[in-house]
């Protein structure tokens, strides 16, 4: 009775052990996690007019979609809303990147609620982009649909 | 036997083109994403104590619970930790904006490692708030349950 | 037949009433959400080189580690890239707040896309870091594989 008790305990360390290692990541030789999956789809977040921070969040877009892990299998939606109306906003002129991004398959996406509560003219706005009724909704309907979200 | 073959190779081909389209967004119908579910909740993460930024995220939980996709099945938590507790400062005044939230659900919490760090008085701080052990523990755990997190 | 369809839509009264409170969280009594699972993951994204962001958020992270909910089952991996590379270069001296994460099983990780495109030489960053492909990709992977993200 005894035996069996103390291989029973001593399988119980060799699973503890096991599951210790399992969980934890060697710094030395980690090159990044492991993308198993066919389909990932990230919506990226702007809500900020600065020059910087636009330009910064579209070549993060460009850079999650060159990912070798990522490359040809990454979905993006891009929400704007608050002061990230200006990504959008003709007269900042971000089209071309715009447009590049639209090529690749980047859905671009404007808060409704901004542009109705700034009484912005949606002729100010590239016509090729599409509106959702908030962005805050978008970005929560879009975790609970199992998308990565990412606000660089 | 060559036609059984074929005919799975075509059903193949179908099946593949279904899954695409499935997985890629119309840009020009495209009206926001579907929220199928009956609940929905949502962390909302404040560590800022610049007064735009703070109107800015009170705003933003008023704006996702009035989404029509949302209505009526969005569940709240907006969480302070960092110079954002000065969102429950009585000194700072947003009660009248705080209590209003409150009414419509939303639950707000405090991390309490940082009124420790800060030795802030808690009889600076509104009585109807809640404490957290840490706030970045809270953010952790709601994502672990599921819920979406917001951070504006 | 009216007596068991009474009795039907009295029982529905009461199984929306329990899922009514049971989503209801009772602000009076939160103490926070409850950890009930045996493992959590975090990534903490760092993408800015100011020296109160950058603190605040290798803070943060000892601060979920310390959290009573997570203790004992927290691993946490670090990602810089854009800006946050600061974080890593040698000349800024972080390396004593770095290597007392990393003796707590954090795992320090830095963009490669970010060194490329910014021609910075490895040899200014510590040698105790590992590098991804690209910061995005892994926040987006991350979050497929279950973990939560933390951008403070």
């Amino acid at each position: 009775m005894k035996k069996i008790t103390m291989a029973l305990l001593f399988a119980g360390v060799l699973f503890s052990a096991k599951s210790f290692s399992q969980s934890t990541i060697d710094q030395a030789n980690f090159h990044g996690a492991a993308a198993d999956l066919k389909d990932y789809k990230a919506i990226y977040i702007i809500n900020n007019a600065d020059d910087k921070k636009i330009r910064g969040t579209l070549r993060n877009i460009n850079n999650a979609m060159e990912d070798p892990r990522l490359k040809g299998k990454l979905q993006i939606e891009l929400i704007a809303f608050g002061d990230g109306v200006e990504v959008y906003r003709k007269s900042a002129h971000y089209d071309t990147l715009l447009t590049n991004l639209q090529k690749k398959g980047v859905v671009l996406a404007q808060c409704e609620n901004t542009v109705r509560e700034r009484k912005i003219d949606k002729a100010n706005l590239w016509s090729f982009i599409s509106y959702v009724p908030t962005g805050n909704g978008e970005i929560i309907i879009r975790q609970y649909q199992g998308w990565a979200a990412v606000h660089p």
